[in-house]
């Protein structure tokens, strides 16, 4: 079995913000020489997501009016969350859009459909974060 | 370790429609002679989720119109994606149903509960699409 | 290739309850002698999820609110599940907060953020379910 480890910090300059991971998963999965397995990518962070959906501008800001709408940020004092923080709706957020995506691995590459498009989904930002990609197969 | 990589295509011929994938699955792992492992079954398009929950009609359909009420397919007008397309609520709910499910094998068997069976969820279908099953293990 | 496959059974005291598994993960990753690979861990009940997240009993209270929003309970006769069940909200609030997490492996031990904690989500307890832990690699 071959295996690659590799976490990755990111520093969004907003609280929020959708960045793609896409590429730098494709070159971890071309230098761990795996030729079919899989590559599991996590947000090592309770308020942050990893998803995998359309790489289209339009589509991110229907995201974040909809996400908005079911988990809306404001006011803070309608969660319990620690009695003080200010974050609850991002723990909620982060459900709906998932912690990790888990892709296979085909004759050395992504096993994608045309559109799959791999995001890490910030939704509390502004300070520097981590995810996971690991990396197992032969 | 052993794989099997299998793309399977689905036409459903609804706009919605959900899709029993179940026996398929179990039959790949019958044909991946693995005994051990894992096995990753997701949507390759970005419209459309690979769940598990209940073979049951009355809860497919709470799920249609709840999905519905999250998460409105009209007006096309309130949402941006792409300027013109149709389509923004059905990537939005297939966050909520989920992209992928990872199901253990042991003993030559998909490892599931006593009412799990694997679904696929068409969000905006009348097209050729397709899944993906990615089996490793020994 | 080393594996290690384990049911657990849990009994919720009330219909819903946010119950840690962490540190039982931890120790069959201990037990597995898994150096590198991942975990699965999941439900094995279809009204139930395995999620990461705070270990904070005020957020906790504030997913129950949240879910509860999304997806009431009550009346019981909004829903057409089986044309009498009571839990057709358990269904949907475990596709919310998911039905499993992969978690990676690395130096024998599982490879987490500094807050990520491995939590069972029931939704319709009171009676013996099960979850499975899955773990592979070498």
């Amino acid at each position: 079995m071959k295996t690659l480890t590799k976490e990755i910090w990111l520093n969004a300059p907003t609280r929020r913000a959708i960045i793609s991971i896409h590429n730098e998963v494709e070159r971890l999965v071309d230098e761990s020489g795996v030729c079919d397995g899989i590559v599991l990518v996590n947000a090592m962070h309770i308020t942050a997501s990893v998803f995998i959906n359309d790489n289209e501008s339009g589509l991110h800001s229907d995201y974040e009016l909809w996400l908005e709408k079911l988990a809306p940020e404001k006011p803070h004092s309608q969660y319990a969350h620690n009695g003080y923080e200010d974050n609850a709706d991002a723990h909620m957020k982060r459900q709906i859009m998932g912690r990790e995506v888990v892709v296979a691995i085909t004759d050395g590459k992504l096993h994608l459909g045309p559109w799959e498009h791999i995001f890490y989904y910030e939704f509390d930002g502004m300070r520097k974060k981590r995810l996971l990609v690991k990396i197992i197969g032969e």
